[in-house]
């Protein structure tokens, strides 16, 4: 995925509509949760055989893949606005999960997944 | 961003801790609407002036990479899960926001902002 | 539940610490979304059996409880800020879902929950 | 508010349309995380002052109202499959926040809502 280029789009779109004064960091982080909400709802009722097999209902999808994107965007360009590089913080999470989560430890018992 | 490369990884962390079985789409959903919540709860109580300063806090700024992080990670695990072309969509979106919110009628007037 | 009670020692609360000017509605709809994911996180991996078992589990209950007193206290202040009377909304409400989803149409197909 | 009341027509409305078996809750949980969401997407574009003023825009006054009513129903609902108690929650969190705010020291300083 070419971050820098839908960044780039984003910030085109807004300044072009004169919307960049909406896209404040709290608006943003609110717009993000607002959509990951949207894609939760398409799962909300379903029960655990339904969601998985998702992916073979195609009207469903092409709403799921709608709602991934809104969220994606609006994540680029949270990221944008705040000066995030969201390579480098997913890197240095990633480091952080293996040391929390050892493989000879977290195999089998899901501790993080099972305790409160 | 390497999305390919972030999402093998995540692949091959899931595999070696036996949490695949977690990993459903339903499951992968509420985790990333809970992951934005927390980030949203960064700015719930800053007015508009504080949100828009955060950048010079170097304190918060680390828990927003942070969070972001996360949210990132769930979104491209998500998508990885559901074999969703990110880049694929986010092309889609952006034509349909083009189509749906024309420079000459979005700019000044801020509809999509202002209406319920 | 007394509602007004309630309403009264929140405003109280907020009044005797100098926290009405976070209490704006935009904040207080933010931390109650904020709220009701840290609920949602509770759940969120535990498959169909365990959330249904949830009950006979003591230590999560106590959080569940928690958060839903987090969540009420949120609902009840915000409805108190906007001067919003939560029984006559509830009121309409289960008056529109009635005729929204009609008995003799909703039973045994599901549709609400089975649809897009 | 009538809380029993409230619930005994919910459990009858679930039970007549054949519909309890969607409401688990986990089910429930994220439900109620998508109505607070829809809740905060009418706040998410205002700056502080607007958001403010929106008690005095009957149509945006009436979608809120609207979506409090489902939070509170979906509340209500998780509470009685849950069997919890929310006054008695309710209680409870009061009491524990004005013993993690003391007025003295709360005043002022607005520690809880600066801080990370």
């Amino acid at each position: 995925m070419n971050v820098e280029q839908i960044q780039k789009q984003l910030r085109a779109f807004a300044q072009e509509r004169d919307w960049e004064q909406f896209h404040t960091p709290k608006n943003l982080a609110s717009a993000l949760a607002v959509e990951t909400s949207e894609l939760l709802e398409i799962f909300q009722w379903l029960n655990d055989a339904q969601a998985i097999s998702i992916k073979d209902d195609v009207a469903r999808m092409s709403k799921v893949e709608e709602e991934m994107a809104d969220v994606t965007l609006y994540l680029l360009r949270l990221a944008d606005v705040l000066s995030v590089d969201l390579q480098k913080a997913v890197d240095r999470k990633l480091s952080l999960n293996a040391d929390k989560y050892p493989v000879d430890k977290a195999r089998g018992n899901a501790k993080k997944y099972n305790e409160l």
